[in-house]
């Protein structure tokens, strides 16, 4: 606040208005990440009519609004035969609910079926998306300024942003083909800790990274979870695409961990549905207080989230729950047709990207094998100038890598989407963008 | 994290589990806040029979499940007629969405008819009840350890949640008969200066306040507006329960708010359904940035938002938003029965205290004209061990002060909400408080 705006405009020279320095305010503001939101965010609507290689959402094309009242009445029957009484139904959907959330027993029962984990459905937060359930986690346990995040670089830019609300260093973690590098993660813990810090915790995606689209080898799982338990750090494992790929792939990290090392943080947005934002966390790992007192961490997240959102809306949750019991709880048997989509898009976009630049010199791309993103190396700085360029001439849109880097720095990597796409579309945005690739390279 | 746990357990002896010290963690988890509604929410699950005057929830008897599907096809009709094309309709409601929200025309239209406000709806975030957009604001403008924030004490405990996450100072202004000691605010602005320190802003709740009910006069808003605009002061103005009492009462501060002075903060959770969770910010003051960049805090409140919540639900939006629609925006038609209600309970509160009370030394409780709280003064402390013994031997629950002052020490002044309870069950309450009130005076 400070010196009178609009000084010079004759209306507005009596009142002393409020005005406020961004400088003033909190520094995540004018943080790389909380820009590079707002930059991405405001590009697709200025080039509403490119095809997006950059937006990350599910596929629209079997989205019904008029699922809503038949999952809002499946959930209604269900909570009616577990109360029996029609105002306890009544009262958990509407009224004021229970902090860790209201379908924590469905969400166990899929995490059970689909994942193989067997969870205490006591253990679970019920939370706004996935991405609250970052913010809670983060929250406990950043105490102060010793305690840092390491996490994958490149990694999804939500983890960036809710470590900036809590003021959380994170420190980078060299990537590597299967995801990440071991080596580089024990020297990264150790240095930190010669400085006297502390590593609370490294976050991961195992299945199909944002951005990088890579899946873990069980090999590499297993020795995460033994540097974990010999360095005493949590991982958190943020698992938003495993169920868009072979389902006989290396079980999750939670599926393996036996030693509750791993914070596991879930989202409904892909496999349920986004308009819904709900998601959760199991937190597992033991606390105990000065006086002996004891519980589990998902009990501290829930007290954060008494103080930041009170409960995630029980109609949202009730939707989701809805979801979950017209297909006996499994997401899988549930995205059926999606993980097809998504299949046949990701081979579309390997087989598009191979005709149209097999014999590119300077040009590469990784070959995941799920999810929703995949990473395409060119020979040429690929940052938001040059999806600006691209955006206005050639009307296509990809996501510069230096995203999820939080910082500006342009690199010479794309990262390329292709869930929420129909095949034509995929097919008009990748000749757009050899266009511009082709442009480049002769600049 | 540390030592081994369950050492002694055979079970355990060879796998190193994580264990967290509470200690290690966020020291907003060992707060008195984060105590007092982890000890307020579990007298409640105790004793479930007990008549509660704690809970300061809407009534139910109004709440129909059948609500939610005429709600949502009510949005969604008046979302074709909108944007013409179903396939939006369908993202608007299903997709992820804008992160600023989807009824902020219909919010402000709300504001228009039943506040007097005129918002221009881009100043609008619509947010996770109104705690999120109290996290969101405080958030933003604590900036470092400097800045602080004012509070009427006692204050609705929320606020102090929130402004532990954020690790901001709660300088506590003393209360008054109508609602705040203005000599007192002043004199602590002074010292929080003379100290080097920042008071951004002052939380209030004009209207029915929690916990003490009260409601500012005219004059006393003209005067917080004067001082805030003198001081450079922001207000964040809280209204839940505004309805909730005469319509001829004073304006809104917002209402009233001709300098960008008031962030208003608003709560669907009474007016229109807690199940929900949908609230909203109005953050109409001006920002500037370094290079000049001008925009509104709502702008800057949004970025805090995508890094926590990404954006409310849409499916959650709709049902107010059919809620809204279903009232042509006007939540006081909405709720003539639910005000009829209230008022009917205050009345009956107070009479009943006056045939309880009327004659006994050392008991007395002030007169709110709406809202859902009074306060009650006791000849004795009537803290959490009283609360403990009351509820077991009398069955009646209601809501120690101190935990209003974010502190442990007892006062001999309890809350009593008589919002959400039938006619009996106050008679009841008020039987069994006054019992106890006689009880512990004879001790």
């Amino acid at each position: 606040m400070g010196p009178r705006p609009g000084a010079g405009a004759a209306d507005d020279s009596e009142t002393d208005y409020a005005e406020l320095l961004i400088g003033d305010l909190h520094a995540s503001l004018a943080s790389p990440v909380s820009e590079s939101m707002n930059f991405l965010n405001e590009i697709a609507l200025r080039y509403p009519d490119a095809v997006s290689l950059a937006a990350g959402r599910p596929y629209e094309g079997f989205f019904d609004l008029d699922d809503l009242p038949r999952y809002l009445s499946l959930y209604r029957r269900h909570l009616t035969e577990r109360l029996g009484d029609e105002e306890d139904v009544r009262r958990t959907v509407l009224q004021y609910g229970r902090t860790k959330g209201v379908i924590h027993e469905l969400v166990a029962e899929h995490l059970r079926l689909d994942e193989g984990i067997i969870a205490d459905p006591q253990d679970l937060v019920v939370t706004v998306g996935c991405q609250e359930a970052l913010y809670l986690t983060l929250r406990a346990l950043r105490r102060d300024e010793r305690d840092v995040l390491l996490a994958v670089a490149p990694s999804y830019v939500g983890v960036h942003g809710a470590a900036g609300l809590v003021d959380m260093a994170v420190v980078p973690v060299r990537d590597a083909a299967d995801g990440i590098d071991l080596d580089d993660l024990v020297a990264r813990i150790r240095e930190v800790k010669a400085e006297g810090r502390n590593p609370r915790a490294c976050y991961v995606i195992p299945d199909f990274a944002n951005p990088s689209g890579t899946r873990m080898s069980l090999e590499t799982r297993r020795r995460l979870l033994r540097i974990a338990a010999e360095e005493d750090l949590l991982l958190l494992e943020d698992n938003p695409y495993g169920l868009f790929g072979d389902p006989d792939g290396p079980p999750t990290l939670k599926a393996l961990d036996t030693a509750t090392r791993v914070v596991y943080l879930g989202s409904f947005a892909k496999t349920g549905l986004p308009g819904a934002r709900v998601g959760y966390v199991l937190a597992d790992q033991r606390t105990r207080d000065a006086h002996g007192g004891a519980g589990t961490l998902a009990d501290q997240l829930a007290k954060v989230k008494s103080m930041l959102t009170v409960n995630t809306s029980p109609i949202a949750q009730a939707v989701i729950g809805g979801k979950l019991l017209a297909h006996g709880c499994s997401l899988r048997e549930a995205n059926v047709r999606e993980v097809a989509t998504y299949r046949h898009n990701l081979t579309r976009m390997l087989d598009g990207l191979e005709r149209r630049f097999g014999d590119v010199p300077g040009v590469s791309w990784n070959a995941p094998e799920g999810g929703f993103f995949l990473l395409l190396t060119v020979p040429f700085q690929a940052g938001d100038e040059q999806l600006e360029h691209c955006a206005d001439r050639y009307q296509v849109l990809w996501t510069p890598v230096h995203h999820f880097y939080a910082d500006t720095r342009p690199r010479n990597v794309m990262r390329l989407s292709f869930s929420h796409l129909r095949p034509e579309e995929i097919e008009a945005g990748l000749d757009r963008l050899a266009r511009f690739v082709r442009d480049q390279q002769q600049n």
